[in-house]
């Protein structure tokens, strides 16, 4: 069993729709735990819940920070299809509601593609990438997840620019990423803002995600970037590929910009 | 009032937090009320709720699709904050869930940019382009909306490339499109893969929308994209542009490919 699968593990209280889970403040941002780990929990709860194999589209409203410790997912299974299943699990803390979430849940294809669109940008290897761990925070995610950033892209205060980053992610103890490590994967990136100098806590206020493909073995690539930067309101549009070259998740973000 | 707002109006049943609709069969394709058209339906009675004034993000996962009259959109404030409110609301016909869509709501920004990352494409004036009516499809949506193709992306059989669509939308009466119409500018393309040869009823299964801003008056500029096609399923990226030229909605959607 893998760290990931320990730290997103939820156990079904006997004749309920309810799961139990224990969010490992492990998996945080600035003791956050992080919102991509939290929506691979809570999307394992509800794919349990429909009886699916995996979660297709996820869309997560955020509505307070969880911390680590007990917390529970109560889910409804909306409808049940022949192709897919619709539930909508919520992540509760002491009695609140901390996370709004609905999972279109069902099997993703092994097919070939028959298009493919959206080719990897070309980065250097993850061994010439920068950890993300050489920054100014507390990143305690990153004792769990290795996350390399391509050099152009980092988000320091002498590399401004564009706010797109790039780079490369692996689960940190050697497991194989599956495609509920894709939930991780896209929202792993620092905030794309910090490019523009907008450093600060920079909370996700909505993201929504698909899943394309469960990855083959190896690094995941990612691209997040902001179109719009407006009103103290941004975007972060995030691209993952796997070893293969192939998008295997796509998701999109709201997000307030952070105050230092 | 313009037939977009007379389309999409709510009635809030006394000390209930339901609403009751109409679903106006003239905003439909095929039969079938469109995606964007629905969506409009059930933000405005979910900003109601919230008594907030714009849907700031909005994720639908589609359940069943609805006909055309009497139908109810059943809201829960889940949470009130500061800066937005968040509302769950389905989309209710004959005691079945049609619907199910997450909203969070709070007042759009009319800041200007901080960064602008999107620029709109190049494309023909819309009186230079295609009405997308002149398709071999019966689209009752074209009555009310007016829309017109890029002919370099208008997916006719003489035209198979990459699944890209861009194109133009105004509201047929004249009217200004608000916020909420841009939820109609989202998914009013045709479906992206008709330039893959890949024509048929596609329908959506999830779709996540941002709104960024109030629309200039003028036409909408929109470009819809799909990155990945694979094994019956497509992702469709929509981006949409006032007449100013600034972003004012994205959404992705997840979609099945057609069968003829």
């Amino acid at each position: 069993m893998s760290a990931f699968d320990r730290a997103t593990a939820v156990r079904r209280r006997a004749s309920t729709s309810t799961y139990d889970v224990d969010l490992d403040g492990g998996w945080s941002i600035g003791g956050r735990p992080n919102g991509g780990y939290l929506l691979a929990v809570i999307a394992r709860a509800a794919t349990d819940a429909a009886q699916r194999e995996h979660p297709l589209a996820v869309s997560g409203h955020f509505l307070r920070p969880p911390v680590g410790g007990p917390a529970e997912v109560r889910t409804e299974v909306v409808k049940a299809g022949r192709t897919v299943a619709t539930v909508r699990a919520t992540l509760w803390q002491d009695e609140r509601a901390c996370l709004d979430v609905l999972v279109t849940a069902g099997q993703l294809p092994d097919a070939d593609a028959d298009h493919v669109g959206t080719p990897m940008p070309a980065m250097p290897a993850p061994d010439e990438c920068r950890s993300r761990g050489d920054t100014p925070f507390r990143v305690e995610l990153l004792d769990h997840v290795d996350v390399r950033l391509d050099p152009a892209t980092v988000p320091t205060p002498d590399n401004a620019g564009a706010p797109v980053v790039r780079g490369w992610m692996a689960l940190g103890d050697g497991s194989v990423a599956d495609a509920l490590a894709l939930l991780l994967a896209v929202d792993v990136a620092p905030p794309t803002v910090f490019r523009l100098g907008l450093v600060g806590w920079a909370p996700t206020v909505e993201l929504s995600a698909l899943l394309r493909a469960v990855p083959a073995p190896g690094w995941l690539a990612f691209e997040a970037e902001a179109s719009l930067v407006a009103g103290g309101w941004f975007d972060e549009n995030a691209t993952v590929w796997d070893s293969s070259g192939r998008v295997v998740a796509q998701a999109r973000q709201l997000a307030l910009v952070g105050r230092p």
